[in-house]
């Protein structure tokens, strides 16, 4: 399955859960990432995000789909994937 | 079309970007929309857009695919698209 992840998490607890999400997937952006993931994976992901996040404060959407072969991506502008990896890391 | 759009933009520019998406698709969180697009919307917002946005320092990714018929959308915690609408408006 192709996942876009997003997510908007109070900062007291965004950097685990950005370490879960890098576990699982790329980082593509702010607080967006996307990769290809089983079921199981996702339901893993899930699982152990819902440990760490506050559901009145916290909020994640995944969206998924079977294939990214009929999915068009535009970039504009610079990559950040790319400049602030390692800064990330 | 269906579109996720997410962008990451330098303070300075992001009040702007944040109109003008909203003139095109839905707000769902953080800088994260959605919506429904004609190929001619979908070229306005991003002429629009790139009319804004410095290219060395922000960065917009816009998903795009025919139908969401077969998108599957998982929301964990708060949704910050009801919390909040009225005060970003």
């Amino acid at each position: 399955m192709f996942c876009i992840a997003v997510y908007d998490i109070n900062e007291k607890r965004v950097a685990k859960v950005l370490k879960l999400f890098r576990q699982y997937l790329h980082w593509i952006q702010n607080s967006v990432f996307e990769g290809h993931l089983s079921p199981g994976q996702i339901d893993d992901l899930i699982d152990k995000a819902l440990e760490i996040i506050d559901p009145e404060e916290d909020s994640i959407i995944i969206y998924i789909m079977e294939t990214d072969k009929y999915l068009e991506k535009l970039n504009f502008g610079i990559d950040k994937s790319r400049l602030t990896s390692n800064f990330i890391d």
